[in-house]
């Protein structure tokens, strides 16, 4: 997907909200949790049951509510991983799902990648080939090497961390190197070596303050910007200070929407907080 | 496990190698690679067929070559997740067969992950509960959050990357921040929340001349040192500069020992390098 697809989403849709689908068994309603303790759902083919089973009618249902309201969706490797072999096949069908019905949306994997080249490499090939991703989240502590085999695939961006949501990203992302935050020193770095074509960064919310100032030494590159509803940032700040001239946001939201309601009405309550999320 | 656990082993088999295995299909041996064009192999009753069946018969010959000569297996993730599931089947079966036949062994899962709290969270219970993995890599650009969930298992470490063995360490590790490198400053922040029995640094083999430095401000953590056979790095020197007074070195080497030949010899030859690597 190109950036200029991904603005004309922004503006049909009149929204920059990404949904997160940080997706924890332990969380669901529990007639959704209980599909997991008997019976299988067949899809294409494949059976699925226990966990897997329950994960994947969670996210199928808070896709089909929340996909007129947001323009991407952002799974979170972990907590599919933690499911093991089957959380990844629940991925995998959730990938599908998305794909299939959604061919429109920008997919993009939380994977805080980041390793030196040849395993890069093998990373790009897992989220870009063997899965079908528009993009993956990269951790850049060991340098510009871990970013550049993702920059090779036309149409696929890398989204590198400069300044995460948590509170302990001052440890390390804001202590000043060189007279920059090191957020600064990662950001001026990567837009050496990449283009707003291949290249977004993890810009947290909660430091909404920090935005306009990011902004101005980076005006053209996306930013997906976690930290909106359960950690605390206001998405309106975030697009007062963080918009460009075309948007430019993508605005992500994961316990805000998917825990809306604990209820059988859940998939209605995350469609009511995605249609108030990030709207333009 | 406990470092007097693996110090143990370091005296008992004189070796302080670890051997990483980043199992790549395309680098195996023809005979080993027809494996995956057909037939399939059955383990405990799980049938493994394709490419998942040459990387589990490729790792189970360099297992039994080389575990006379190492302490530590090392896979790295994202060769076994750029064949998806399938290679992912093929990774817990490599664990299960070192956890059944060599249960002395420390095992490390090469993940380089990092992610906030609750995401942290997540990837704890992936390779300390899901898998069972004794230790895995963290890459630190988050902050001390991003480690304290895994330092709350005991007998399990967290291997911080502080300073990688790649050419582009030097884009933000190298930089210097408050007058230390930021490698030192990562490394002073982790010693803080943690203690050398659930903490461990990755120092790059290829910066040998470094290695006393940092050995002088951080005595008693175990240090994993990659670089060393195909990066260029050299076990005697690393353990010249790196070693403490019991030790505390685990010396990776990859590609030099998994690719030794590439004809039917290859456990053999593999056997060779490895019992000439990082030996006391």
């Amino acid at each position: 997907m190109t950036t200029d697809q991904l603005y004309a989403q922004i503006r049909a849709k009149k929204t920059m909200l990404c949904v997160g689908l940080d997706t924890d068994y332990s969380k669901m309603p529990e007639h959704i949790q209980r599909l997991a303790l008997n019976g299988e759902s067949a899809i294409k083919g494949e059976l699925y049951k226990g966990k897997a089973r329950s994960i994947i009618a969670f996210n199928k249902a808070i896709i089909d509510a929340t996909a007129p309201y947001c323009i991407s969706y952002k799974p979170n490797l972990a907590f599919y991983e933690s499911y093991g072999i089957e959380g990844m096949r629940a991925l995998e069908a959730t990938i599908d799902y998305i794909r299939s019905k959604y061919p429109e949306m920008f997919l993009i994997a939380d994977a805080k990648r980041g390793d030196i080249g040849n395993t890069a490499q093998m990373y790009a090939r897992t989220f870009f080939e063997t899965m079908d991703f528009d993009a993956v989240t990269i951790s850049p502590y060991m340098g510009s090497e871990t970013v550049t085999p993702f920059l090779a695939y036309p149409g696929k961006f890398a989204i590198v961390v400069a300044l995460s949501s948590n509170k302990s990203s001052a440890d390390f992302q804001q202590a000043v190197q060189d007279e920059k935050p090191l957020y600064q020193v990662v950001m001026e770095k990567m837009m050496e070596i990449s283009t707003p074509e291949n290249m977004m960064f993890v810009v947290g919310a909660t430091k909404a303050d920090r935005l306009a100032d990011i902004r101005s030494f980076c005006p053209d590159n996306f930013f997906l910007v976690p930290g909106v509803g359960a950690q605390g940032g206001s998405s309106e700040e975030v697009i007062r200070y963080g918009a460009n001239a075309k948007g430019g946001l993508l605005i992500n939201s994961s316990r805000g929407v998917l825990y809306a309601s604990s209820g059988e009405d859940y998939a209605e309550a995350a469609a009511k907080v995605a249609s108030e999320t990030a709207r333009i």
